[in-house]
């Protein structure tokens, strides 16, 4: 691995007793800092204040939030109780927080003392560390393999929208792992990052990633990757999700479902790559998905990204702070979506840690979803597994 | 006329001797500030500092700073050749220069005294400046009666790109001046109104001018047209054209090819309105364009709007400044082609203000610029004619 930059998340043992230090993603990219938490007080501020975001990575951070309260001696019921409240709908974040209290719960029920079952929540935490490392490192071999079939050149030029990378993930993340893995056996010449406006996730936060894994790249205005088809310069696109419908409607980032389209027109393969927690089967159709508007200020505003400590460019702030330069005329109205809906006829593929679906329909998705689905990458239900 | 506004261009006399007063457009959105210019240096500087900007507009302004120098008794000749050379690059510039300095050359060798010879050049000026008001007022009600035979629904939701309006025209423009004849008829549901990255003309100018002339409109990250296309919320595509290739390939702002490809896949009208000028024979593929790259700057850094007075998006300027704000990390690398060319079984019909042509191709693009063309907006050439 080429990384070798501030870690992430990291839990130490110091001598002020054991602390998680997290990178602060509000101050990226101008510095890497790491953020101190000794007590869930301190990580539930740097939750609300972004310094750690990404749905699977709020998930370890919360976990080892709890094993912090444990080990410091603190309540951990009522740590675990705020943790898990810190953002209300990061699903990923109450999850692992319950997930290693229960651990924590059950060890001290079976008589071990606040000792013992704060080294169990330990341990639960790094597991679920490791686990979504894995599910990251799964995701990367199979997508680079469907790659392998899908895309005749060598080195690959890859183009990317949003932040799918290790600042989302306990691992490398979705669709940037699989970027790193091509990267890492050399097959990879250069990937096309779109800026993501509004919030310039690409600029900001896959720009970073890609500086730190060594891979070259270069920024582009979201507008401009049309000219990158037409002169023949997309290999592949890859992109995460924020979730798939049942039918294998993928909503991401806005500006996504324009990608698929000129991937589409230029026979370019459109490959998505979420972990199967991104699949969710109540959702019938693409079009039950509610789209979030997102405050108009987001886009009649520019901002400094870094303010007193404190980037604007927060992936899910409410857009509301009083310090952004206005670009367009005062009162100006704006369409602002969070994200888009891709229908699953314009995806090649959708790749999981659980194998890889194509063509995507309603019977793959729901083959991958099954409860006989095991973890290998090959053969069974009809699917191609990478 | 909705439009009540600071004229963006305007010769006064006042007692202290004739000036043009010019909407200073790097002011903008923030305020509408007129910059009096009483000789054809001030206008130079101008012109440099882009407060007058667009290249119909830079042919009006060259000539009426002409006529500014001849009524105020400066050298003429010489005030020509600085004014024609203020913009190296701008052919409408040196072209409305040196028409009212032949006009005044005219009188002058025809015996006219040096003040009847500046009432000639400033006639002269004046015809420059009709005419192309004129030509808007043409594309205007041109592209507005193919909308008509195009777009079933009433009012329409219309969506553009770039800056095409009172800003860059003698006249309301060329796309902008189409969708204000259609608000004027009260045929105009919404303005969506593209950002434009890198340099933001659609949230900085076109906001503004849909404001003056009183539209409902939206400003949108560019990435989220696809979204409004999948929801039906697209009657029609109007842009502008920076150059029409022999074969009807249209070179424009950055942007304007994925919407060709989001509009041809969900049956939208995509439609042109440009000059007849535009149209370079020379040219005689889309592929023969050269585009312009960038400075990384514009796409890797943010910029206020208005600092010590000054717009650093310049939609001319090399972007090379030294007090933006960096969104990617230190020396990243970014694609930023200055705009991209749509090939011509994309474009539903390029609107002239010598008629519209539908389809595109080398025979009605020849057509449209045979000398035998006439001004007439019906009949001729086997070319459609709104």
């Amino acid at each position: 691995m080429a990384d070798h930059g501030v870690p992430v998340l990291r839990w130490a043992d110091t001598p002020e007793g054991p602390v998680l230090a997290l990178l602060d993603q509000t101050r990226l990219p101008a510095e890497e800092a790491e953020l101190m938490c000794s007590g869930a007080d301190d990580l539930v501020a740097a939750i609300r204040a972004l310094s750690v975001r990404g749905a699977p990575l709020l998930g370890v951070a919360g976990g080892y939030g709890v094993a912090l309260a444990a080990a410091r001696g603190h309540d951990v019921a009522e740590a675990a109780d705020r943790l898990a409240s810190a953002r209300p709908t990061a699903v990923n974040l109450a999850a692992g927080v319950r997930r290693v209290e229960g651990a924590y719960r059950t060890a001290v029920d079976g008589g071990a003392g606040t000792e013992r079952a704060a080294a169990v929540a330990l341990a639960e935490a790094r597991a679920l560390h490791e686990e979504d490392a894995e599910a990251s490192t799964r995701m990367a071999r199979l997508g680079h393999g469907l790659l392998g079939e899908l895309v005749s050149r060598r080195p690959m030029r890859l183009l990317t929208h949003c932040n799918t990378g290790i600042l989302v993930s306990g691992g490398r993340g979705t669709a940037f792992a699989v970027v790193a893995d091509v990267h890492a056996a050399g097959e990879l010449d250069r990937l096309w990052v779109d800026e993501t406006r509004p919030l310039l996730q690409g600029a900001r936060l896959t720009a970073y990633e890609a500086t730190r894994e060594g891979m070259r790249f270069s920024v582009l205005a979201d507008g401009a990757a049309g000219s990158l088809f037409a002169a023949g310069q997309v290999d592949a696109v890859l992109i995460g999700a924020d979730r798939i419908a049942a039918d294998g409607s993928v909503a991401n980032k806005v500006g996504s479902y324009p990608l698929a389209v000129l991937a589409r027109h230029h026979g370019v393969p459109f490959v998505v790559v979420a972990p199967v927690t991104t699949v969710d089967l109540e959702t019938k159709r693409g079009g039950d998905i509610v789209v979030e508007q997102r405050p108009a200020q987001e886009v009649t505003h520019v901002f400094a990204p870094v303010s007193a400590g404190k980037s604007p460019y927060h992936p899910e702030s409410r857009g509301e702070r009083d310090d952004g330069i206005a670009v367009a005329p005062a009162g100006a109205d704006a369409y602002n979506p969070a994200f888009d809906v891709t229908p699953p006829e314009l995806v090649t593929a959708v790749v999981t840690e659980r194998g890889v679906i194509s063509p995507v329909t309603s019977e793959t998705v729901a083959g991958l979803c099954s409860p006989s689905r095991t973890t290998t990458s090959r053969g069974g239900n009809g699917m191609m597994n990478a």
